[in-house]
Formats: C-alpha cells, sequence, structure tokens
C-alpha cells in the first residue's frame, strides 16, 4: 500500500483490539490497540505502514492519532474499568515533542478516561539515538499518571541499566524467545529479567502467546499479563468484552496442582537428606576431624554428589574438597582455608540453618568451575559447622523436580 | 604523542602490572598487563594510543603482541601459577583472524605457561558489528581453554542476552557505576548482573576499586576478584608478588563481623513477629472468618506494616486486603479473589511454611502498585492459610538491617 493512499484515507481506518489477560483475575484486563485498513476489497494490518522507516513520522502520527481517537470514544461508550495498550516508537513521540498524544488523553480525561488505564508501549531499543530526551519525555507522561510498558524486552538489544532508568510499569516479552533460545538460555534470561522486574517493581506482560505450552512457561516466569492468538484474536470493537477461546482460571488451576506436585516432591528430598544426615551426626567429631567425618558422609550422597566440604561460619572452609572423579572420592587439601563469605546469601543461609537447625537446597545455579548447573544441599552439623554438599547435574536431570 | 613513533620504537615500550586480588584467598591471584611507552624522559601510559580510533588496529595489535611476549617470559621466568588478563577490542581481534595471538599462546605453552592461566578482556559493547563472528572466535579460543572476561559489564551498553550468549567466565564490573548511579540504581543492577551470572556459572570482578567502602560494595554483591588503586597500583615486573596495600583478610573478617550482625538483627525481627502471631493464632477461626482474624492482627503490626492479606494454598487470595491509609486499615474487599500463584516462588514459599511450620521473611523488592521499596513477612495460619503482612518502607528504612 502507498502510506500516501493510507494517511489520505482515514475513514478506511479502523481500530482492532487484542485482549491483554491478567493472571490475578484470569479474564481480560485491557486491550492492546492495533490498526486495521480497508482496501475497497479486505481489511488489511498496518503493521508494514508503521515498521516502514521511509514512511514520514508525521504520516504515522496522524494515523495513530486517528485510531486512538476511535478507541478512546469506544471506551468513552463501553462504560468499562479495562486498561488500552497503545503503541507509539520512539521518532514518533518526538514529533511535536509528544504533545499530540497528550492533548488527545487530556481531552479524553474530561470525558472519563483515567490517564492510569493508558499504558504507553515504547520499544527500548530504537531509543538509541535519544535516550535522554525520551527518557524525560515518559517522566513528563508518567506524571500524568500514563503507565508505560517496554516492548520486546530480552531481545538483543535490551539491557539491564536502560530499563531500571526507564522504571516502566511493565515489561512486555515476546514469547517468540522461548523459541529462539535453547531451554536453558531462555531461562537464564527469564530469570535475570523477571530479577530485575522484581526488583524496580515492573510487571512481566508475555505477549504473542500461540499454545498452552507458551501460556504455562508464561505463567511459570511470574507473568503477570498474558496476549496471543492462543487467548484471543484481535477483533473490531473489542470492548465489549469479548469472551476467551481458553479457560485460563482452569488452565492455572492446573498449573498450580502441577506445580505443587513438583515442590512436594522436591521437598521430599530435602527431608530425606537431612534424615541421613541427622543419623549420621553422632559420627561428627568436630573440627579436628572434619575430614574423616565427611569421608563416612560420601556414601550416603554417592548417587547425588559430586563435591562436599565443610564450612565455619565465617565462611571459612575448614576441610578438604571431596571431589569424585569416576567411582572415586578424591581430597582436594589445598581448598582447606578457601573463604566463600563474598558469595550471595552464603552468610545469611548459614545463620538461617544455625537458628532453624534445618538443612537448606539451593536454587538451580551453575558451577564456576565445571559450568554446570547443579543446586547445593546444606546442613548445619553444629552451630559454628556446616556441610555442603553439591548435587551432580546428571541427578538434577534424573529428577525434573530438582532441574526447576 | 605520534602512534607511528609508539609502533617503530618497540624498544621503549614495557608492560606494568595490576594485581587481580582472590576474595578466596585474599591474596593476589592474577595481574592485568597494561601497557607503558617512555618519552625519553617519563613512563606514559598506552591507554590513550590503544583507544584512539584513527589508530589503525595493526598498529595496536603490534603493540599488544610485543607487550604480551614480555608478560608472558617473566611469566615464564616467575614460575607462579598466577593468572595473566589481556586486553583487546573487537576490531583487534578480527585482524589476521586473531590468530597472531593464539599462535603466541600456544608457543608459550610449550614453555609452561598453560592456556587455563591466560584470560582474555573484551568489552562487549563494541561487538555491535561482528557480533556473530567474534562469538564464534571467542568459543573457538574457549576449547584451547583460554578463559573470557566481559569488561565493563553494567554500563551503558551491556545486554543480558548476550551476555548469556558468550557465557564469559569472568564479568568485569567498572566500580564507577557505584558513583554514576544513586544507591538504588546500583543496588538494581548488581542484583540483576549477580542473578545473572550465578545462573551461568560467571566470576564478578570488581576493576578500579578505589577506597575501602567500594571493596566492601564489591564483597557485598559477590565479587570474586578485586581490583584497583586502593589494593595494589600497577608496578614493572610486577609478576614477583607484590605486597598488598591493604590486609584484605582483615577487612573480609570485618565485613564478615558487619554482615553476621545486620542478618541475626534481621532473624530477631522474624522471630519476635513470628511469636507475636503465635499468640494469635487461638484467635484463628477458620477461612470463614478470615477479615475479623486480620483486624486483629492489624493492631499488632501497626508499625510495621502497611497491607495484609490472607491466601490459601492454590495461591487464592480470600480475605480482602487490609491496607493502612493514615491511621486507618481500610478494607479493599475486591480483592478477594484474586491469584498470586505465578509470582515467583510463591507456591514454594507456601509450601516451606507448611513442611517447616516457621515464618518466612522475603526479599527486598519492590512493590507493584505503590512502586515503594517493600518485604514481605509471610505465615503460616493452617496448612491451607497463609497470612501476608507487607512491611512499608519507612520501617525498613528505620531499620537497616531490614533495607540490605
Amino acid at each position: 500500500m502507498d502510506p500516501l493512499d493510507i494517511v489520505s484515507n482515514l475513514h478506511n481506518i479502523k481500530p482492532v483490539y487484542q485482549p491483554v489477560v491478567s493472571a490475578i483475575t484470569h479474564d481480560v484486563t485491557g486491550y492492546e490497540v492495533l490498526g486495521r485498513y480497508y482496501t475497497g476489497k479486505e481489511w488489511i494490518s498496518l503493521g508494514p505502514f508503521f515498521h516502514d522507516d521511509d514512511v514520514p513520522e508525521e504520516f504515522k502520527v496522524e494515523v495513530d492519532q486517528h485510531l486512538l481517537e476511535i478507541a478512546l470514544t469506544d471506551m468513552v461508550a463501553s462504560n468499562q474499568e479495562t486498561y488500552l495498550f497503545i503503541n507509539r516508537n520512539a521518532k514518533q513521540l518526538m514529533v511535536n515533542d509528544g504533545q499530540d498524544l497528550l492533548d488527545t488523553l487530556i481531552r479524553f480525561e474530561q470525558k472519563g478516561v483515567s490517564m492510569g488505564r493508558i499504558i504507553l508501549e515504547v520499544t527500548e531499543h530504537d531509543f538509541d539515538e535519544a535516550f535522554d530526551s525520551l527518557h524525560h519525555l515518559l517522566l513528563y507522561y508518567k506524571t500524568y499518571g500514563i503507565q508505560i510498558a517496554v516492548d520486546n524486552v530480552g531481545a538483543k538489544s535490551s539491557n539491564i541499566d536502560r530499563i531500571r532508568q526507564l522504571k516502566p510499569h511493565i515489561l512486555k516479552i515476546d514469547t517468540k524467545l522461548i523459541r529462539r533460545h535453547n531451554e536453558d538460555g531462555f531461562q537464564d534470561i527469564m530469570y535475570s529479567l523477571s530479577m530485575l522486574a522484581r526488583r524496580i517493581g515492573a510487571a512481566l506482560l508475555f505477549e504473542n502467546i500461540e499454545d498452552s505450552y507458551q501460556l504455562y512457561v508464561a505463567w511459570k516466569h511470574g507473568g503477570r499479563f498474558y496476549q496471543g492468538y492462543y487467548l484471543a484474536q484481535p477483533a473490531f470493537k473489542g470492548t465489549p468484552q469479548s469472551p476467551l477461546q481458553v479457560d485460563v482460571a482452569e488452565r492455572v488451576e492446573g498449573y498450580v496442582r502441577r506445580e505443587k506436585v513438583l515442590v512436594e516432591k522436591r521437598l521430599r528430598f530435602i527431608l530425606s537428606w537431612e534424615d541421613k544426615l541427622k543419623k549420621l551426626l553422632p559420627q561428627w567429631q568436630g573440627p579436628k576431624k572434619v575430614d574423616a567425618f565427611i569421608h563416612a558422609v560420601t556414601r550416603y550422597f554417592n548417587e547425588e554428589s559430586f563435591r562436599m566440604y565443610i564450612c565455619n561460619s565465617d565462611g571459612q572452609q575448614i576441610s578438604s574438597n571431596f571431589r569424585k572423579r569416576k567411582d572415586e572420592w578424591v581430597l582436594e587439601e589445598n581448598k582447606r582455608g578457601s573463604n566463600w563469605s563474598f558469595r550471595p546469601y552464603f552468610l545469611e543461609n548459614m545463620m538461617h540453618m544455625k537458628t532453624w537447625k534445618k538443612a537448606m537446597l539451593s536454587d538451580v545455579y551453575s558451577d564456576i568451575d565445571t559450568r554446570e548447573t547443579i543446586r547445593t544441599f546444606s546442613y548445619p552439623l553444629s552451630d559454628q559447622h556446616f556441610l555442603f554438599i553439591d548435587i551432580r547435574y546428571a541427578f538434577l536431570y534424573e529428577n525434573e523436580c530438582l532441574l526447576i
């Protein structure tokens, strides 16, 4: 389509609405506005028009303003408390200092559409040139109560520092990431992003959910909002709540059941390992015979572990490393004296063990030496001495509940 | 200096070594090689030469190769098992497909310098143009045992996805970040980075440590390696271990003491809150009188909390939200029925509380609604019902042990 045809035939343009589903209510909580153009024969997407760098930004602003007017008018008519997600690229926002958008929103605020219901989606990686000006514009929008979503987070150019500076309300994650990466890669990225989101108080929105597995992944990784063809197609006049294709509440019930079974199995491992050690505890003869004690432990964790050691409450390793090489446990005496207090949560975890006299199992992480995915099981031998048993990857792999 | 003067007077060029200190041994574990040029009057840094985009890459390669030859010769002579950190920019590495560097290292491997002792530092953000080729070159280097460090992580252009793909052994963080950001910003970035590092099995190295506070921050955020003028200046012929200006072991002992005091104070809060609730527990009359129970709890947490609610073991909120507005606790009944099971660790934490019948205190995080920094204290009322007490920012702020 010729962009000029589009911009001079605004009467042929109408918004479609794609539902956004809330993980809290399991129902539609808002709609993303997308554009459609009637060619005389059929309705086509305006995506190519908006993504074409050769189309003047002023054209895009004009079409987007037209779509927004209709969407806001629909919102006033529908009388519902849903959110409206709208997209603007960086260059568009810079046209006329982003005042057109704000003027329209102020006008409709007087008709009852509160600014807090507007979510402005921007793509972080097209900020490259004018990050500071855009950052300030978004801050200005925020003062009106407009919410900010950063689109396409986790893709090539998203970075921690910028996301933190923007402090968006929502991080929007393209579920296609799952397909682009292998399982591990996706997990690592999602873990870092969800921790960042938690720190800055941003919600995660997963878009492009196309099947039941992807909805599960979105739920599992802390997604507060879901969007995609699997849940609902974009539709004209979406403001009257269109029924979802999927019973999200029912799906989530299933996920919860599955998750609880997995956690329960994991807890059973912790309790059984703790039990083994409780029985071995009479053999603990204090820090002077520390290697001998580990030696006694090894055969009870032969299958699970590849490395064990004991630290005191200052984080200092007071034993050798016991390492499994093939079927033998080998002593690495030079590791004695290593200090592990700098590791995140190390001291805190020891003091928890001491206070509640119970074992702990770490999250999944990658060992710096072997670079394998492992967990660490730890157990208080006394108020001052703690046993660390590193669980090998193969054992985690054989027991799904330990791997996730 | 004219670059041509430098490259045609290699005999005036010598390496200096800046010690890298290990958090595990509290001693020097390696040296970063930097270049110095003798002008006839004084020794000047070659930093400007290497950072000048107008200097041909071939010149830089030649100077770097010369420095490396001397450094490796020094290493052979010193007979020590330290690491050697060397810097290369992306363009330099692409000259002659990075073969010059590899040839030199192979030559010195035969003289006893194992490839595992070489750490190649690259800057991720100058990868922009040729990420894929560089990624492959680094993979190739890794097969020889060479370790990869990514420099300047956390700065403007570092991004999660790329760092994950490169899977470096070390993430090098410029401690200047602390000064560029406010305290919160630095904490958020470091938290995300240290979690990413943990997932991919990378160690954190903090460089440019200039004072005692920065060393503490580096230790506190999981730094495994430290570098900077505060610890040691770069020096000629550094391979014989130069004494550190600071007794790192003694410093870390101090940090450990401080940290243990803080954790202990935090644990005391948990225990005292748990105690209050144990005493209130007889008033718990099951899910039908859930709001009445919270009402009874509010006055015992008037100072600490701004929001409370109760969930069942499926993550469903079965009470109203109790919210403190000024000095009044207000009920938000519409929150009943909200499902929180999607939140990371939510189900897992509930099952932990159920299994060990004990309270839990969350990490510090930002509330999505108020965007304030908070913690959540949670307590098992029964096997099926869990009370959540959100601790307000002002209370955390007044008690340092809760804020960090």
